[in-house]
């Protein structure tokens, strides 16, 4: 059993995305499957093709997205992603479309087909707050998920894949206005290995 | 040097109080300081006079007293209690006073003596979120840190005194709605052992 | 120029509904539109069947469906329904669907074709904060929006529609807790006048 | 019976002040009391004396201070102010105290003695979320209220005094982020109205 998680870059004048802050920090092997760690440029299009091209080379069974979600309290395990790229902020190589289709022959949006809410009360049974999100936004986090479940249903029918958005750490509220949530690095990291345990007991029924 | 440090008992509703949990998880010896650890009953005046009395007995040099503030998403450093219990919900033992001053023969409002921005400062330094409040709210943590700094006052001219409210654990904020903001204990844990230290410079210099 | 504009009953223990509160207000004939007032039962499909049947009588060009959203500050334009029910609190006939698809035979999802940017533009330039949202939840907001695009593909190609989220009224948080957002019935009624203007430029061009 | 309602100049890069806008708007006269309006400079002291120097002049019966506290979403009737200036931003005439008491003869803090909660009642009562706020924080607007009451105490002993908070306006909060409260000025001018007459009655009692 294989398991694909992905982080991103910082982005939007961060040091440090706590995706993959955590991505790096789990196990290299958890519930006896192989986890490969892979950084995702913030960028629209080549976060698919880095993606894509990781797992036609891996072939992995389950493939796990983490974003960050600035001003989140929860881990946010999200339901679908839909075909539009909307930026209000440019990526990190400075583009910024408004209102384009992601894919011309994709489908208007894709479902995750990730447990979702067996995660949700699998983390909630750790100690966890999590929550069935509706809108990964229209960024690269919406992004990379519809091409992700767009070449699932295309190339990888057998292969389990979703997105989780994780809090800021609490050090990049520090110097933020408001009373923002924040979420632990530990804590984040016990979220991950969690959704991993549930993703490989459902791929396996 | 003798450094109090309370938390108060699960109330309104809760089973456990983030205060305590992390008081009780104090080390007993914290740069030099000796920690000597106390939980406050979440009750008008019988909070003061258990806090009192324990000062009596140890003479403490420090005292730190710690609740919770369920909502706030950061280490919050009290500035000031006032001269007033206005609880909308009841104590622990369904008190529940409206408009009522503290002592009929204290001031209107005390000030935390504590270095409330050095310890702001240094919290973060650590990379743990905090803020300076000026409401310790009208419930039984004004309460009590309005009767600490009244006591200090007559009672206990050189002890440093003041008030940190601390956010929900994850755990509490579960089975709550909305985007509630919490923070892990062991982060909690941290910051209590940085304001012990920052207070104990401040105490010797 | 026909346009039909609905509001929904209370729901969720609430004595009013602030979306069929401004629909009733509406005057019956905006910028040479005639306006058709609709209130649509919050229960699942009924609301649908209740929209397509006075769609099928009063052939109109322009539906607008508005709703509320508890918690949300601003106009809230929705730019697309998911194909899923999935409900937290029972509808007015005590249906409560988790994890069902709305339309077998329906897209994933349907994009509101009512111009939602020039809506934004436009709101803002007369004083109301407004917002594009990406979801509309999973609740009877969502499932209504859903059937109108997907009635509209294969029935109504020539119409457009789309759907409004609106703010709690200040009277309906005042027993609430939190720092929630409101806005008067005014400024609501006034914001969708101005949708439905500027919803029929659109619809002349 | 006089009352004289003060409102704040712009501050913080604003363009308007909420609180002087609805001032503006008060009607002459209201539940028989003439109503003396005037403008605060958000300055440090200079907004003190301004007040100070109407009221040796025009002797009110009530004094009625407002000011902008953008991010409440209620009518915030001030219980409190405390001796100390600590600003986070610059005044209006760019000064900037950190942890200035205001009068150095003053009390630790001085409580309003408007009706408080009569005032929360009756507001609420007409449709307007209310709350009681134990903290007009620590810039301009509890400096004001510091003032009043310290002179209230020692020259206008008769004088009922205390400060309101209002929301930001609408059109405020378009170019800000996040899902910030707000509130209409009719609504803001209806409270201010109710306010002053509920204190009226209470000042005649």
């Amino acid at each position: 059993m294989k398991v694909l998680v992905t982080g991103f870059e910082p982005f939007d004048g961060e040091k440090i995305n706590p995706s993959f802050e955590a991505v790096k920090r789990l196990s290299s092997s958890i519930y006896g499957g192989e986890i490969i760690r892979l950084e995702i440029p913030t960028v629209f299009y080549k976060s698919i093709e880095t993606l894509r091209s990781k797992m036609c080379e891996e072939q992995p069974d389950i493939v796990i997205c983490v974003g960050q979600a600035g001003g989140r309290a929860r881990i946010s395990i999200e339901r679908v992603a839909i075909n539009i790229d909307d930026a209000k902020i440019p990526d990190n190589e400075g583009q910024k479309p408004e209102d384009k289709p992601i894919f011309f022959d994709g489908e208007n949006a894709y479902f995750s087909n990730l447990p979702i809410k067996k995660i949700k009360k699998e983390l909630e049974g750790i100690g966890i707050p999590a929550e069935i999100s509706n809108s990964a936004g229209t960024f690269v986090c919406n992004h990379l998920l519809y091409g992700l479940m767009y070449y699932i249903e295309r190339d990888f029918k057998k292969t389990l894949g979703g997105f989780i958005h994780v809090p800021y750490l609490p050090e990049q509220i520090i110097d933020k206005k408001g009373n923002l949530p924040s979420m632990s690095l530990e804590n984040i990291v016990k979220a991950l290995e969690q959704i991993i345990k549930t993703s490989i007991k459902e791929s396996i029924t």
